[in-house]
This record gives structure tokens, C-alpha cells and sequence, in this order.
């Protein structure tokens, strides 16, 4: 939480936040100025004191709806600079940062955040460091950072606004499934009124028109994989393929808030028509595990457990996972769920490394995905439900779902 | 061109370029990928060499679909980095680039690319500049460097995937006038059949709608701007303000193709049922310049020439310009053009700074768009289109679309 952060710069000695970038796909800067229309921007947060929002006079408004206190690069002569300079990007932005450094007397040690270009930011921090050197610029890692662990914990506004993303996404999971239930078959495909095969393609094409209508975004894309696709976790589908009945089909939704905001992740696999015993079994296995490990979290407990957990479930049932052969392909591949608020991948994290220290704490949305990979048997299981750890220390789905593996078609 | 790079390497004394990021909304990436469902990965390119991308191993099937050179996380034993670092990010991270540095035998200069979280890239960078002295980390300035170098100057496949993007929106442009045309009047508003005021939201929902059933996608959002808020140029308009008659409408539209491709920019300025006087002389005052400059341009001539010749232009019909009064919030107070592809703004820049030494050259795509802004009028007026300088040194509208001021409406 937004509270949180004094104490956790305290913690990690830093004087100071600076975000880069824009205030649209870009989570932490998004965290303090909600989705705007701001394309360039500074937000500096020095510890104690409320965060301010730097941007061009054009975006004046814009910048202002944010709430925040504001200030114009006019406020720093940014005429000047850019004469001074001969409009060098770098040379500019890196002398309007030390303006505003010195103007709010920043020393000591500064954390920077946001989505930037590499080169660029790389070069204007060099350049700030040189001229400053009483600050000492810090690269946190991404999950650990200070940031990050503010973002980790949600406000009661932040989980509605994931819930109603996820009412949004399984809506539109449910416009899928009716739609493909109507389809007829012919040859084992799914086909249109004409008799053409209906493809990966257009139901991708419908699943973002219907995400439209709803003011909802997929920045990212949607996974929608058959078969032996379905058996690679990151498969997105092929466009051309058509879709047949009694396969496997991995369909994975992640969409967010127009412009960027907060994201919801939901999967479900299904067969249309029947499905194969050898796909049932594995079906049935993932399942189980997901019901034992989704029952079992409780607050406070470190996250990788439930990661050793999963490996554990899966292992007894003869799988493959990443712990007992870590280069496999087959098996239980991946982890068992992250974070999710502003990005779709965030902390906490579930990985049963050593430096994961991340616990399960009130407060938090996080995924549980287990899944099994048989990319050679043409095979992929995922189930995933997107949770909040609530204040009484119970696990609840944001949005239900049925977690049918067969969808009947009446047309058959 | 890709062509070009090698010849642009070798000028900027660059031994390797080190990309970072998605394969998604990452100009840079996509640049060599194309949009993939990539979420991860980095690519290397040595001078002389194709470029190499590096990938995890659940994305590897659309790695392999980019036709590049591909190797795993897995051929450089990521299982073992993550051991040894015990899962921290950013020790894994930079072991696993000093291993491909080591294995590709990279030393000199190494340009980096790609919107990266900065926090995390500024620390895997200095951790590599650390284990390996041979190698220089360059950040470049985003519009002198290479990459960009490189992008500017546009193959022919991508100035049609451009102007596929034109056709979409210029659709979307004509679907929405049909629509604001057949609504009715009341109290100078426009209404819907139940009588209702129509809202800037309604309409930017519509327009996402319009766009995704085209196979579009609009991440940075649109301009919607009425009467005041038209007189600044960044201003998006308010979802929940109605739409009045007899004001000015900024309406700038600039999607891309889905998962982050190639954009479209186009603007026009509307005035619904009929226009003041006082808008129509700056109306006038806004199209007489963009035909004038849009047919001095010239092949091989400094873009920075056109930001003048539209100050001068302005200026004697007597308004104020950025020029004549830097800090003006009044008049034309931003750049005539940018240059446009796999990002909204890219190079070549037209500013009128000493540092630019653009050229318009062939094969170039940018836009043309002269503004007047008064916003205590309550006025300001865009025109924007998007044109590429053709083989022939003709400018060329990449798509039509008519000028008009005003759009009657039958119902009023």
C-alpha cells in the first residue's frame, strides 16, 4: 500500500523514488497517477513528503487530474535548457533533472522505477550521478524493490478493481464458450454456417472486440493453444489453425484496464465435444493439485512452500517437475502462480529459491496455475483462477467459474 | 532500413547492440521480431552478424516463429545461474548475459535498447560493465541512436503495413462523423433517441470498439478534445463532458496493430452544425499553412527548416509561436511533425534546435501538423496527416481524408 512506502524506503536507506516515463502501461507510475493521458513525465517521492508529478506544459491538465502536487518544466526554464544544450535529448533531460534535484535538495541514495528506453534512461542517470555527486543513484531488483513491495499489498479499491476485471474477463470466457458450442462440426472442426472452419484467428479478433465493448484492453495478447501448442505453456496458438474437437485447448486471458491499469489472469482448458481418456487422467491430476494447494495456503507462510507443495502432489502422481529434472519439458514446468495487480507478472513471487523470502499476507492478489506439459503426447493442462488472500486468512477466488474440461456441442 | 545497420555500427564505433524486453509494445524488439507473444528475452547483434534471441524455454516455439537465430535460456544452464544466485533476479540476470558476452566473445562498445524496467536494467548493466572490462555499455540518445538511424528510413512492406493502419483509422475517423451526424440537437447538445446527452466517453468507446473489430489496437488512447480543452494540445477531452455544437473538436487518433506494431497519427478539427467566425479564421489560418508547407517539402533538406518556415508563416499572420515567445501557452506552441512507425513519435524530429540535423529523405514517413491553440478562447485547431516522402521526392498523403471544418447535421 501507498502508506507502506515511508517506512519501506526507511528500511532500504533510500532518500528518495524517482519513476520514468509515461503515465499509461507503465505500473509504477501508473501506482501513484491512476491512467492518464500523460505521454512524458517525472514522479519524484522523497520519503516523508508527497509525490510530485513533473511534466510538459501540454499535458498540463492531464497532470493535474492526477491529483497529485504538480510542477511544469516551464517552472525550470526548460527554454534555457534546450538552448544551452542545441536540443541534445540527453544532455536536456539530464540538466532538468539536476535542476529539480537541486531546487528539492535530494542526496543520498535515489531508487529509480518505470518502463524506459534503455539507452536513454542509462545515459541520463550516468550523466545525473556525474553532476551530483552527493546522490547516489540505486537499480533495485524488480521484485524486491521498494516499490514493489508497496504494490504488493492492495487497498480494498484496488481488489474491486481487479474483481471487476476479472467479471469482465470470464464474461467474455463465457462469449467463447457459447460461441464455440454453436458452431457445427464437420471433419472433426469446428465450422461457420458456410461450412468454413472457424479459426485461432478469428476467435482472437472476437475475444479483443468483446473486451472492447466491455472498456477493457489486451495489451499482451491471449493464449489459445491446441494440441501440441497446448503442451507449451508460452504457445500463444497459431492464427490459421482451425479447431478441432477432442483436443486439448489451452485458453489463457490476462486483459487490464483501458490504458493500463489493473490486469486480471484467468485459464481455463478445454476438449469440445469429448475428451480422451489419457487427457481426462491428466485433467483429473491437475485438478486435484490445484484444489489440495488452493485449500491449503494459509496467511503468513512463505510462498515458495506452496511451489514445493505443487512439486510434491505432482511428483506422486509420476509427473516430471521442474525440481526433480530441472532442464524438462514435459511435466510441471513452470510455478505455481505470481502476483497480480498493475502487471500481470508481480510480486509476491512463488519460486522456491533461496532468496525468495516473499510471504502470503492479507492483502494480496496473486494466481494459482498449476498445469501438466506433454507437448509430445499433443497435450496441456493449465487451470488458473485469479485469489485474494483475505483479511481473515482465507483464499477467495475474486471470480468464480466452472472448471468444466468438456464443453458439449449439441450440434455433433 | 536493417540494411543499413552494419554501415551505422561501424560509424558509431558499436561492436554488438544488447535489446531488452517483450516482444510486444517494445519498438526496438519488434523492430527484429515482429509483435510475438514473447514476454521475455533479449537480442544481440554483432556487427557483421545476423541477430541472435535468447528466450525461455516455454516461449521457444515463438522464438523460433520470428525466423531469427534462437538459443535457450536452457543452453546456457540457466537452472544452474538460478542455483548459484539463488534466485535473485538480478545476479541471474547478469550471470546469464556474461555467459552469451563470453560464448559470442563481445568486447568494445555495446549500444542497449528496448523500454526495460529501469531499475532492474541499470543494475544487470552496471553488474556486466563489472565482470567484464572489455566491454563499454552505450546509452545512446533514443532519436540519434542507430536503431533509430536505422528505422527511420522505411522498406517498402513497412510503409504499407503503415498505410493499412491509415486506412483503419481514417475508417474509424469516418465511422465516428457518421455517427456524431446522425444524432440529434438538443439545447446545443447532442443527444441520442432517448434524448440523453452523448459523452466524450461514449464516443472513445466506440472508437475502441470500431478499431478492434478492424484488428486494432489504441494503447496510448485518443484526443477527444471540445472547446477549451481543444486549446491545449494534450489535453484527451473528459469522458463524461457532452458534446456541444459550434465548438471546435480536436480529435487525434493514433492506434497501432495489435500487440504493439506499426501506428497511424492522424488529427482533424470539427465544428458540429456550424462554425463562429472566430474559429473559421483560425481555421483558415492553420489549413493555408499546412498546404503551403506540406508542398515546399523538399528531398534531402533539414526537417528543422519546416518548424521555421510554419513559425514564420504563423507569425506574420500575427500569432504567437514557440519561437517568438518560448514559454507561450498561446498560438503554435508545438513541432510541425515527427516521424512515425513501430512508435507514435520516433525519429526524424523536425525541431528547430542545433542539435538536429534530420534530413527529409526518402523513404521517410512522418506526419504534418500545424495547431493553433487559445484555450481562454476556448479554441484550438489540429490538422494532422501522416505522408512519407516517396522515391520520386514527392510527399504523399498515405491516406486521404477530407478537411472539412464543419459537419453538417441533418437533424439539428
Amino acid at each position: 500500500m501507498q502508506n507502506d512506502l515511508d517506512q519501506l524506503m526507511q528500511d532500504a536507506d533510500l532518500e528518495a523514488l524517482l519513476i520514468f516515463g509515461p503515465a499509461s502501461h507503465n505500473a509504477d507510475m501508473v501506482y501513484f497517477t491512476d491512467v492518464r493521458h500523460i505521454s512524458w513525465g517525472y514522479l519524484l517521492k522523497q520519503r516523508g513528503q508527497p509525490a510530485i508529478h513533473f511534466h510538459n506544459p501540454m499535458e498540463r491538465e492531464e497532470a493535474v487530474a492526477t491529483g497529485l502536487a504538480t510542477r511544469s518544466n516551464n517552472d525550470f526554464e526548460i527554454h534555457k535548457i534546450i538552448e544551452k544544450s542545441g536540443g541534445d535529448e540527453n544532455r536536456t533531460q539530464t540538466e532538468l533533472l539536476h535542476r529539480i534535484f537541486k531546487e528539492y535538495q535530494i542526496s543520498g541514495r535515489v531508487a529509480v522505477y518505470g518502463k524506459y528506453a534503455m539507452g536513454l534512461g542509462l545515459s541520463i542517470l550516468r550523466g545525473l550521478e556525474e553532476a551530483l555527486p552527493s546522490v547516489e543513484i540505486v537499480g533495485e531488483n524488480r521484485n524486491g524493490s521498494v516499490l514493489m513491495r508497496a504494490r504488493m499489498s492492495k487497498s480494498k479499491e484496488e481488489i474491486e478493481r481487479i474483481r471487476r476485471m476479472g467479471q469482465i474477463t470470464t464474461s467474455v470466457i463465457g462469449d467463447v464458450a457459447n460461441f464455440l458450442t454453436a458452431l457445427d462440426v464437420r471433419d472433426d472442426l469446428l465450422v461457420d454456417r458456410e461450412g468454413q472452419p472457424v479459426t485461432v484467428g478469428d476467435i482472437k479478433k472476437k475475444i479483443n472486440l468483446w473486451l472492447a465493448m466491455r472498456g477493457a484492453e489486451n495489451p499482451i495478447g491471449t493464449i489459445f493453444a491446441i494440441g501440441r501448442d497446448a503442451g507449451i505453456p508460452h504457445s500463444a496458438g497459431n492464427d490459421a489453425d482451425p479447431i478441432p474437437i477432442g483436443q486439448p485447448i489451452v485458453f489463457d486471458l490476462y486483459p487490464c484496464e483501458v490504458g493500463g491499469g489493473y490486469f486480471y489472469d484467468f485459464t481455463r482448458t478445454w476438449s469440445l465435444g469429448y475428451a480422451t481418456d489419457e487427457l481426462l487422467s491428466v485433467y483429473e491430476d491437475v485438478l486435484d493439485v490445484y484444489q489440495t494447494v488452493s485449500s491449503s495456503i494459509l496467511p503468513n507462510t512463505p510462498c515458495s512452500k506452496y511451489q514445493d507443495q505443487t512439486c510434491d502432489l505432482f511428483e506422486a502422481k509420476g509427473h516430471p517437475t521442474i525440481r526433480s529434472s530441472p532442464k524438462t519439458t514435459e511435466g510441471y514446468v513452470h510455478s505455481l502462480a505470481h502476483g497480480l495487480g498493475l502487471d500481470v507478472h508481480e510480486a509476491p513471487i512463488f519460486r522456491s529459491v533461496e532468496s525468495n523470502k516473499d510471504l502470503v499476507t492479507p492483502g494480496m492478489v496473486f494466481t494459482i496455475e498449476p498445469g501438466l506439459y506433454y507437448p509430445e503426447r499433443g497435450m496441456g493442462v493449465r487451470i488458473e483462477d485469479t485469489v485474494q488472500m483475505r483479511p481473515d486468512g482465507q483464499v477467495e477466488i475474486l471470480v468464480d467459474f466452472p472448471k468444466d474440461l468438456v464443453l458439449k456441442l449439441p450440434r455433433m
